[in-house]
């Protein structure tokens, strides 16, 4: 079972459901030893939330200066807020799909994004910066996985960002209070080995008690909810040549302090009706 | 009880669980009848859709020729999607309530916008446009209250189109079974008495079978999934002077082929902490 002095405080009560445990085969569970690819031998690592428990997933776009400064976007002056639905979810070890429908699956140009993801504790509206904190139950790991080509095709991201099996969450959600300082925490990605992204929470725009007191402004951020909270420079569409996800390809996405590393296979969808 | 020739077919069985009946004093349901005053003046009209039996709120941007232009944007290559949480949801009657937080209720510039509701009725992925009707259980009413102050200050809409209590639904889901041709249903939308928006979904650009083959591409459209399609013109943000939404306001929004009409109050929430 899960141990160590990462400890995951008060989930027995979560939403009266226990979050899954994890069997994790590394010893050290420092935050480098984390980012080591020692914790991750064991294949039973489940999502820590199910998607009945987070409802809706939301997102912040570019919310690393680091990464608009590759995009070449000027910074947002509020949070870049986008939703997805639950069936995007997926766990360690599950395979990210490419959906071939529509069009050949190259042509989608999926793309990595590590994300920082927090999840909320309990109901927060209307909070403030200094109360922020108070409503997070904790952190976990995101792969935000973006399709580029209908990304860029219009101006909403409901479509590219929302198809099923695209987005890996965890492996661990770590404790708020084990993680007094979330804006320092390191974040990786690396596909087939080759480390693509490899940034700090120190980098956000908007830092993790900003973007709850704004979300919930007006809106209720129900307990389940997730928060991605942007993803740093290094993502694939922006290198030259870019650099895009395909069928066979290994992503790790990993990040300090007790969160660990979500690893993933990319699958083509199985072929479907064309439009 | 709900009565005459647009029967609720297959509701019964829909996810486990009934619909709500509807009480409605009005005799005539021909669609014209619908259009008038005379079948709301019952109080108990229920939303014919639970938060929890919708799960996601889908919404198309920009679905009309004439509502395109009169925003002066082009025509979208594809639908727009963008998603909602369904805290946004309310039923007929309840008040669409103007968030106070962060800035002044009226700074918010809140907008009413009269849309066909696709509901749909069993799990949809990768249907194509011939067979995507065979996933509708039916149409409802909607109004996607838009705060434009936010919508225009940044890209993504899920803050600007997310707050508590502002997307009425309902008041009636008519069977697909009724309703042949989705693409010959008015809709109008009317404020304190006024006639803002009179339209047809004959503007559409994507039609509701494209709209379902194109959304279930690479996604599960599960069953109660919502889809607003977009809303003709007339919207209050481009009337020179402009018209927005505020407290004490009466908004109805109404089709015909006997879905009906929401009508809610526009009222502000109450005092809450500035950020």
């Amino acid at each position: 079972m899960y141990s160590g002095r990462y400890r995951l405080l008060g989930l027995a009560a979560f939403q009266g459901k226990p979050i899954q445990a994890f069997e994790i085969t590394g010893s050290a569970l420092d935050p480098a030893a984390q980012l080591t690819q020692s914790v991750l031998t064991v294949k039973s690592l489940l999502s820590p939330l199910s998607r009945e428990q987070v409802k809706v997933v939301r997102c912040l776009g570019l919310n690393y200066s680091d990464h608009a400064a590759e995009a070449n976007i000027a910074k947002p002056d509020f949070p870049i807020l986008f939703l997805k639905p639950v069936t995007t979810l997926i766990g360690p070890n599950a395979p990210i799909v490419i959906p071939r429908a529509a069009q050949p699956p190259e042509e989608h140009l999926p793309d990595y994004e590590v994300e920082l993801t927090i999840v909320i504790g309990k109901a927060a509206k209307n909070v403030s910066e200094a109360d922020a904190l108070d409503y997070v139950l904790g952190y976990t790991g995101a792969n935000d996985v973006s399709f580029r080509k209908h990304q860029m095709a219009v101006s909403q991201w409901g479509f590219s960002k929302g198809f099923d099996n695209t987005n890996p969450i965890g492996p661990c959600i770590v404790s708020a209070n084990a993680i007094p300082d979330p804006q320092i925490i390191p974040l990786k990605a690396v596909v087939n080995g080759q480390t693509l992204q490899d940034g700090s929470t120190s980098d956000q725009i908007f830092n993790v008690r900003q973007t709850v007191a704004f979300l919930s402004q007006g809106t209720t951020l129900e307990p389940g909810t997730i928060i991605l909270t942007g993803t740093p420079k290094g993502v694939g569409f922006v290198r030259k040549p870019p650099i895009y996800l395909k069928h066979g390809d290994e992503v790790r996405v990993s990040l300090g302090n007790g969160i660990g590393t979500l690893v993933n296979p990319v699958v083509e969808e199985e072929s479907a009706p064309k439009l």
